[in-house]
């Protein structure tokens, strides 16, 4: 380590007495002071002592019909609050979970992974014991290949540092992490007296000086630098300084398909979506021709990066993210990317700006002689709802053509648009809903879900409907796995989805309101209905033209489709 | 290893040539030689490529509604077929079924898990590819802690050697296995001649015959043995062999409850299911003062011993299974399972019989005069159900009090009975019954289900209707986990699931009819209707009296409660 790095302790939660609290008490004291109000999860024999102890606290417990599909609503609430959980019980529920943490691990969504275990008491039988896989090790093995940090309660002793440990790594690298807790160990009481110390950080204040002073100096020269703003800037919070900088240097932003809705989209400096060949001419055009491309919180991914047809020349690019500062072609270690921001406001470097007018506030809207009785099109349904967005609204999309044409929607504030942009787990809408719902009980939420991706965890509706939320859910029907038509050419079977009447569901779950409808006129009446029944939960169910598809998806197909094979 | 060992080739499928065929034919033509006809999962577009040669071959492709489902479906079809495959795609696929390969790793059954993956070509790119989680390692690394075999096949000159192996290795061990196929190399034509040689068994025929005569002589000696099977005899097709020895020897049989059916429980030496002290103790109390316990494939779990409840005397036991050969306390090594017993058949020991008539043909039956208008309980509902059975009925039960009240079945036929019994992994059912009807179309399935299995999974019974299945799926709706209420002391809310209108899930799904019944009365009119309808699938919503529960869970639930913590 070099000799200027120090360590930093930062919001830091009071220190607070432990005399006579169990472990279980203790994690859920950690767990509230990071702001985890509410968890989601099944129950199961080796985690029912931990969910009474959750019952009888203030969090509250919230029972989804699968486990997968509280893992996607532990990411929707991290995702919106700044940490969620998921309380399941060993191996049938821990590997359950495997897919919905491993992508809040690829989009950095800080989830707790909270799981049973057989009691340690238990363990010398020889016998197997029932959810065993191969061995005690086998489900904490599995996920530290997901998770940021990990530990197995089996020691009263460092219980309550190891707590701590953990929970600071999930919010320090906003990843998941792991805290696997023997049944046997929930109320033992440790012989400890323990005060959080607050985590620690090598942080490097000179390479930061450093950086900062080459950051000014690059922008001071460039002739038409760009912000291009990621996903990290919403998940450590750093929006407010990212406008900051933006408005002091007159910097245009443009943010990545992750990054969507880092900023208000109607911010007078933002110009739009950067998706390389596959994005918006005008914007690509914009970003590419820059001299300096200061990337903040931005993820390098195919998706991202519009499956690489992004022209970014590294040495005209600043990337500076929570685990990495690159100028140009050197690298800076131990950065902490709050720090570098904050100094980099603080240095107000000056800059060189060009006219973005042709660029900010080109929503299109529909021409009003468009006849009403056409058939759907995702794109234009898309638009329709751009003109209702608000600030009291949250779009949650899934994967498939509704997220490629959701790219299009203008969104009013900040965190106001969830979707598994880079990882693109199908499934992830409707549970990501409960979560987002269960963070922010007053705003209304607006899932973009497709058949094959409603049929995976569309169940999840009913705890929507279970817990008093009213969304209103756009369920589009194409009769199939529509994006992946255009990645494979020849007429599949493969494709098709089982055709249901997905409407009929809400009597199934009890309360709401379902809406077929197959034509443009039907379309806004019923999402005029659902815009304003706000105390009801409705499903309209869209029936889509065939072979319906954005520009978005017409042009990233075309790209995949030669990769496919 | 022993001078002694030798490797022995059996059940050799034709050699043929390989001439112009590609990795994805090669792949396709091995697994029929395994009687994989058909195959489960969802596309992707990591293994598009890999889909487009399957649609293209004569295997069936069925795609079901999630991946997990899909994992179960092949588990299902493995357990009566001999061998199962689902086919994914990469991480968003591959990760959403570590539970159902888990599951089938804990419970022996032999299912190839095909994954696609990012071509080799494209990782050199230095970006993120979406799906992926860590690195590219990440999904291989997962799946090798519950497979028995795996291999990626990034090299066309071992490409088909590798298939073998690992086709064998899931034959041999009844485990699965794990094929990555990036996709770039589906359509490669290895530049090798190659034949298939068989798979090597390191078999240690001196130890063996060993143990055979050690066998033969304690069970001459014995002056009460009994034959405890496990569910062994059913992944090896051991059941003939198996009754062979017994009928020739006049030996008992029990079975543990993860063995239920692996012999027609109509047989004159069937005793019953053994569970120490939370079975019948009438069949407890005969294998327990046995003095020569002959287990034959039979795992060592807590359920299948009554959590740990049984009494069985290591020095009076004789363990032979497909992994170990123990007898009183020492060990033989590296003895294969069939030629053990082909070896102890062809001995001919001769053995001491008790009369076991009074513990054959004891199914109880209710009295005429029992009130129609009674409120259900699920121990009935098996009864009743028990009086229908036939050789052409599979019965699948899930996790929960159906499971516990279905040990009371009698089994006519073998292999009729499939449960998740050790692993124990809700919502195992319904797609399992997609597996076996479509091993068996010809046969009728029944699923018992509770009503928070059938949330995590219900939807798999699309899959059956589109196939053109007739299930009978009798739901028991207790609001709640019923089984984990008798666990844990108290009134735990978190054991309630939401309430649904489950009949009208057909509606959804577009065919089939529902019932929903509350009385006994009600209940056995609807089981008249569905067992002579054949041509229509049928939901039978069973609403249950609170708190409803088998003798067989309360007893389980009073030696578990003490564990919970």
């Amino acid at each position: 380590m070099s000799q200027a790095s120090t360590i930093i302790h930062t919001d830091e939660p009071p220190r607070r007495a432990t005399a006579n609290v169990t472990i279980a008490q203790y994690l859920i004291r950690r767990l509230q002071d990071y702001g985890v109000d509410d968890m989601f999860g099944i129950p199961g024999d080796y985690i029912l002592a931990l969910y009474s102890e959750l019952e009888k606290s203030p969090i509250r417990m919230i029972g989804c019909t699968r486990e997968d599909c509280a893992g996607f609503a532990a990411d929707g609430y991290a995702r919106v609050r700044g940490m969620g959980a998921v309380c399941v019980t060993y191996c049938v529920g821990g590997l359950s979970i495997c897919n919905s943490i491993a992508g809040a691990y690829a989009e950095k969504s800080p989830v707790v992974v909270l799981t049973g275990s057989p009691g340690l008491k238990e363990r010398n039988t020889g016998a197997l014991l029932h959810h065993m896989v191969r061995n005690f090790r086998t489900q904490y093995d599995v996920f530290e290949k997901f998770t940021i940090a990990g530990t197995e309660l089996n020691d009263s002793l460092t219980a309550f540092s190891e707590i701590d440990r953990v929970l600071d790594a999930c919010d320090r690298y906003k990843r998941p992490v792991y805290i696997e807790l023997p049944r046997d160990m929930v109320n033992v009481i440790p012989p400890v007296a323990h005060g959080y110390t607050g985590a620690g950080f090598q942080h490097n204040q000179e390479a930061t000086d450093e950086a900062i002073r080459e950051t000014v100096l690059r922008l001071a020269n460039a002739q038409n630098p760009v912000i291009l703003a990621g996903v990290e800037m919403h998940r450590f919070r750093l929006q407010d300084q990212l406008i900051q900088l933006a408005e002091s240097t007159n910097m245009p932003i443009a943010t990545t398909m992750l990054g969507k809705s880092v900023v208000s989209e109607r911010h007078p400096l933002f110009i739009g979506l950067y998706e390389g060949a596959i994005g918006d001419a005008e914007v690509t055009r914009f970003v590419e021709e820059s001299d300096c491309v200061l990337m903040l919180g931005t993820f390098l991914t195919d998706i991202n990066l519009g499956i690489f047809t992004a022209k970014l020349d590294p040495g005209r690019c600043i990337l500076a993210t929570s685990e990495t500062l690159r100028i140009s072609h050197h690298h800076f270690h131990n950065v902490d990317l709050k720090a570098y921001l904050a100094g980099l406001i603080e240095a107000a470097p000056t800059t060189t700006t060009r006219d973005t007018t042709h660029l900010v506030a080109r929503t299109s809207t529909e021409t009003a002689e468009e006849a009403a009785t056409e058939l759907l099109q995702t794109s234009w349904m898309v638009r329709q709802l751009n003109q209702r967005l608000d600030a009291d609204t949250i779009v949650i999309t899934d994967v498939g053509d509704c997220l490629f044409a959701a790219t299009e929607l203008t969104i009013h504030d900040r965190s106001e648009f969830l979707s598994p942009a880079y990882y693109t787990s199908m499934g992830f809408s409707i549970p990501a809903a409960l979560g987002a719902a269960t963070a922010k009980p007053d705003h209304r939420i607006v899932v973009l879900v497709g058949d094959g991706a409603f049929q995976m965890t569309g169940q999840e509706l009913s705890t929507l409907i279970r817990q008093g939320h009213n969304p209103i859910v756009i369920l589009l029907d194409n009769h199939g796995y529509g994006t992946e038509r255009y990645l494979h050419e020849g007429e599949w079977k493969y494709n098709e989805v089982a055709k249901w009447n997905y409407g009929e569901l809400m009597k199934v779950y009890g309360r709401g309101i379902s809406h077929l409808v197959s034509t443009k006129a039907e379309f806004n009446n019923a999402l005029d209905a659902a815009w304003n029944q706000t105390d009801l939960p409705h499903l309209i169910h869209a029936k889509l033209e065939e072979n319906d598809a954005s520009q978005t998806l017409r042009k990233l197909a075309e790209r995949m489709s030669k990769t496919v094979g």
